[in-house]
């Protein structure tokens, strides 16, 4: 790039698969993306476009005038037309929409009209639906001279006279069947059928449970509109699954081609929080100001009270949000889940109380300073525990995310109880 | 199930889908899982075993004798039943495969032969291949009349003599073309090979990629042997992008299914390394024991240096370890990518510095004491941030897994860190 050798950018490019190119620009330098894109001319397909990152693909968007956008738009499937439009700023989609044909503005300004991150948003308009009295033989003649269907179908739907699903029919099926068979008799009637206003994590989760590779899309009559392919789904299962963790270390959308000035408003956010519960651990240790000033092996120990139990609360805290995630935990199951962690809490509790205990009794030569940070761990850990899995399944319950907010209440509570516990104890005991 | 009335649980299980009964069985206390399948009967079919969870599902095999289980393993498609039979333990193992017909056997020996967690192990062996010889007619008839092939797939993959793919045609495009075309004119040549012993989380990447539907999966020397189809894709996602957050905080499988003994094991051997690096901070601050008793604020402030650190290495972590699992961070780009979190811990280290530092001073009347943990907090956001990003970099290129260890390696630093800018810096601005 460099060199503005656009020919041998070209050349090197061109055997690559679009999912490569666009892997390409996310790892070109910013400033350089533009140049990348005017180089490699036709290669710059709309597929590549659909594949790559939102935000590194706003950059080049804003760098091309919006009839060439409208040009790519309408190559792609609505789906992937629909995730390049969605990002634009308002004025700039109503520029691109002006420039559409009819048929194409029409299907994504409907898209568009069902919320973010519904099945709406992610579905895939053209679809192949029959009626169940049209024969095998029939259909594959359909097929074959209807030159404006879809070539990228897996399952034929079959409706009713107002367009309900009543069945589907996997290809495979229709192909090892005898052309004089009625579809009626090789679907299967049995099948998901998807709300077109459902979350997609909610999606998501039906693909996974009921091993789908496409699936019909209903609008609130449950007339079919759109079918959404396991393709489209398995990026929404990676996000999905890998938000858990951004959320939960409070690192906001977490992609690294965000720009830092948001990367800095999402994380910073969270440090301020983690400032106030700080703020409260302090005043707690500020309460035994006399005790430590003539005791300062307290100021040594009491933070590994307080990061040992951050560390058990963390760990609870991932395994409940996870098993929330996946539907694994549900009401039926909270008060055996609880059981559960306060047997792990404890035996790990017992564990790492005698070995810190044994430790720092023999270290200060006092054994009653062993048994008290003993106790504050055990204790510390219990806690750590029972916090971890009650607090998110608490904001779960209220309808909050619970991998949101939890572990800043989480840190909150064994922070706070670690210095109270232990502090508390070592002046209970009489030891200072 | 306490009234012990099957014919009702029966009743009441039958209407339900396979993944529901399922759902049913981990849900279920763990002492009646052996008396609900009882219950079913028949209900309690193949498909069902094949969907339950691995820790449920062993309880109930453990229940069943190995003709059972044997029978059930027989009615699977390969993938699932040696999802099954690899989590047996040797003997049993042995026991189910001498029942099984020597068809499934050979099967299920030789998918067995393969690593775990590789595509061997995950591929289906059922799939239709044909010469690109053959035209869509004879294609066609040949479907319909060999009735034992699998009824299941979404692609025909074209082979040469040798049984090497050389090119895949997607149903719905046979079904679109006249009979008299040569499948080798309908075929797209350029597909996605799996290896069969490429790793799963390499087979989701690609699928993920590429978005695949189905994709051949061929042997050493380029033989196609089996098929991956993206519903068995969709759980190992998931997954994959799940096992970040559990092993980033330790919790190990983190299933809530796990034995508490196994789920203790996993936790307390992260605990006791935490003890570790707890120990390592309070060696710092044993050194330090002087300046605390003459200045007990320095002991309550202390732990805000070190929390805030933590947070912020956390943060840096979550976003580098899904990058690094999503391959958007490469060689290509991790200069960059420090750069970029340096940008960001400088931005949020001068924010939190300021708050902190005008907090501490206004509340001890103390405006060096105040410079001095503004200082702090800023360098160890810095160096939270920097060790955030490079520690599982540097793991990565080494081949570990950048999930499993950094969280220790980055919160030793900034816990150690920590006590040792903010006491150091109290010391020499002579303060205390």
């Amino acid at each position: 790039l460099d060199e503005d050798d656009n020919e041998q950018i070209y050349r090197l490019v061109q055997p690559l698969h679009t999912a490569d190119i666009a892997d390409l620009f996310e790892l070109t330098p910013r400033d350089d993306r533009g140049k990348l894109a005017l180089a490699l001319g036709d290669l710059m397909s709309a597929d590549v476009l659909a594949e790559i990152n939102d935000y590194v693909r706003e950059d080049i968007i804003d760098a091309l005038p919006a009839g060439q956008v409208a040009d790519l738009a309408a190559q792609l499937e609505t789906d992937d037309a629909v995730a390049i439009i969605e990002d634009l700023e308002e004025d700039e989609q109503r520029a691109v929409l002006d420039i559409l044909g009819p048929e194409d503005r029409a299907a994504i300004e409907n898209a568009l009209s069902y919320p973010e991150e519904s099945a709406g948003r992610i579905m895939q308009r053209d679809l192949v639906a029959a009626p169940e009295t049209m024969t095998v033989g029939q259909l594959i003649d359909y097929l074959r001279v209807r030159s404006d269907l879809t070539t990228e179908f897996w399952e034929v739907f079959i409706v009713d006279p107002h367009y309900k699903p009543i069945g589907t029919c996997q290809l495979s099926w229709i192909l090892r069947t005898p052309r004089s068979i009625p579809l009626g008799d090789v679907m299967k009637r049995d099948q998901s059928l998807i709300p077109v206003d459902l979350d997609q994590e909610e999606v998501a989760l039906r693909f996974q449970k009921y091993s789908l590779i496409s699936a019909a899309v209903v609008d609130d009559e449950g007339r079919l509109v759109g079918v959404i392919t396991a393709d489209d789904i398995a990026h929404i299962i990676s996000e999905e699954a890998g938000e858990d963790i951004l959320r939960l270390s409070g690192a906001g959308e977490g992609d690294i081609n965000e720009p830092i000035i948001d990367s800095y408003k999402a994380r910073v956010r969270w440090l301020v929080a983690n400032l106030g519960t700080a703020m409260i651990a302090s005043f707690i240790i500020a309460q035994f100001g006399a005790a430590i000033s003539s005791m300062v092996a307290l100021a040594v120990l009491m933070p590994i009270v307080a990061s040992i139990g951050g560390n058990a609360g963390t760990q609870t805290l991932a395994v409940t949000v996870r098993a929330l995630a996946t539907n694994q935990l549900t009401q039926s199951n909270t008060i055996w889940a609880i059981k559960r962690e306060l047997y792990v809490a404890l035996s790990m509790g017992v564990s790492i109380a005698i070995i810190a205990g044994l430790g720092a009794g023999y270290f200060f030569t006092n054994p009653i300073l062993g048994a008290v940070i003993a106790a504050a761990i055990l204790c510390n850990i219990v806690i750590a525990g029972m916090s971890g899995v009650i607090i998110p399944v608490i904001l779960d319950r209220l309808d909050q995310d619970p991998a949101v907010s939890s572990s800043i209440f989480v840190t909150m509570i064994t922070d706070s109880m670690g210095f109270l516990l232990f502090l508390g104890l070592a002046v209970a005991s009489n030891i200072v």
